[in-house]
């Protein structure tokens, strides 16, 4: 198959709405931000033996490589709006091509992104995105501004990921997914953004990631007991040492950590995100990050997360 | 070198304008679109071996991985705004990202862009740039509506870049210099898309290129005896013929061909774009491409320009 005939193809694959003037197939994509929004821009690249494992299936990678950009816009608190896609392939295998397009366009579908262009070259497997969305203006949520008081809050559950990594084939179902087929935080991200003082996702593991969240004059406490689990994580691992250390340590969850004021109503939005938001800690004027165990005595956590040139 | 490190390190040599609320260094690039314009998107990578070769200085690889993508904007008539740059790297090499960077950003300088965000990641050499312009709403050129009786026009010269590939080390400078270091034709784009009817830039060969802005109704001439040739093309390739296929078929110029419509005031808009704007023929309803020769005969260019995957 040709690099055009490939490129029509994915073409033909695509649906897109009215914010796309001109879509795949020109010298670049026309679209139409709202009026009155920023636009938020990130982009993410996945590496064969680096980020995914050669038993990741295409569809899975599909989902991954667009999830893990997702997450970064919902961390900003903005609306995914539009998606450029370069694969860098060994060869120019359609089915392989067709197996990821099932995993991306899936999730592309179910947070409404379009597909608007992109590009394909042949050499060593390299998947890069580009996600762009929007925000009201002035309103993207950074990282820095957390003041002491602030009360730390995560989405969903911690350590799933990592659990399934370190349990290998012995990992139940529901935490593998967790691995290889995180969900971005998108409803929520845009849901905080409004109320929370600073937000991040939680790509590296939730000490490395808290850290970006803090400053010479900021510092935090975690308690370990609070962190919420999956019960097939519990399950997994039922001593609380073992299962923090992963929680605290672990990337690959891809949940949301965000700093709120001490005044915000954390029982309505918790309420309003389905995926749950739970109280961890809070932001203090340490200087630096404290877990506490369930006697409130400190636990070390250990690992430092992820440095992609370093590794662990 | 950590991966926070180098990220810093860029950080640092980073300069942005007031279009940019949020820059490297948080999960995502805030940018502030001007009102009532349109978006434009583009993204291309480079893959060592395939797009380069080994012996392209890191200062030549930045410049080049910026212009390919300047060039595809200047073809849609929009001006260069943003740019989000992923680096997948063999190793965390300092010296290497800042002689890249020294090429990267003084063309995004020159340019008016700015560097808002990327991702590094270790691996096999890869180069990938997203680039994003602005134009006025509804003014983005496309490819396709060009009618017979328009007009084909390119800016600067053609052969260039081929002619410095096929002479390999006894290319003269002023041609080595068009294939390791393109102009996007920015300028020349923006003053065009008001008038062109259909605009493109010629990565992959005239010909091939030229192909892309043809319909089942539609066909092309060229008179290969108009073909602007650099002078140091003619000196280096004096036998017509020859010099007729690298011009056709070469790719790597990144000049703009455009079809304007008859009436189109072509001396003014030549004396608007000072790397020059030369008529090479037109668009007629054939439903091929002809090339002829100074005598009006049939010329048969060969070749079949670039694709990624096949190879030429």
């Amino acid at each position: 198959m040709s690099e055009f005939e490939l490129v029509s193809h994915i073409r033909s694959r695509v649906v897109r709405d009215e914010t796309v003037a001109v879509g795949i197939g020109d010298d670049a994509a026309v679209l139409r931000p709202a009026a009155d929004s920023d636009l938020v821009a990130t982009t993410d690249n996945l590496v064969e033996g680096r980020h995914f494992d050669t038993d990741c299936t295409p569809r899975e990678l599909g989902h991954l490589a667009l999830a893990v950009n997702l997450s970064d816009l919902a961390a900003m608190g903005a609306r995914p709006r539009w998606l450029l896609l370069t694969l860098t392939l060994p060869e120019a295998d359609r089915d392989w091509v067709d197996a990821f397009l099932d995993g991306f366009l899936a999730l592309a579908g179910t947070t409404g992104c379009n597909l608007v262009g992109g590009n394909l070259a042949r050499g060593p497997l390299n998947i890069s995105v580009t996600a762009l969305g929007e925000v009201a203006r002035g309103q993207a949520r950074r990282r820095s501004g957390a003041r002491p008081g602030d009360r730390l809050v995560v989405t969903g559950s911690l350590g799933g990921a990592a659990a399934a990594l370190e349990l290998g084939a012995d990992a139940p179902d529901a935490l593998r997914t967790r691995l290889v087929r995180p969900e971005a935080r998108i409803a929520a991200g845009r849901r905080l953004a409004p109320v929370a003082r600073v937000m991040i996702d939680i790509s590296d593991g939730l000490v490395s990631d808290l850290a970006h969240l803090l400053s010479l004059e900021t510092g935090a406490e975690i308690r370990c007991a609070d962190l919420p689990a999956a019960p097939a994580l519990v399950e997994a691992i039922a001593e609380d040492s073992r299962r923090w250390r992963l929680q605290l340590t672990g990337g690959g969850d891809y949940e949301l950590l965000a700093a709120l004021p001490p005044e915000a109503d954390l029982a309505a939005l918790a309420a309003a995100i389905p995926e749950g938001l739970t109280e961890i800690g809070c932001i203090n004027d340490t200087g630096g990050i404290g877990c506490l165990d369930g006697d409130g005595q400190p636990f070390e956590p250990g690992g430092s997360g992820w440095d992609h040139f370093r590794g662990r």
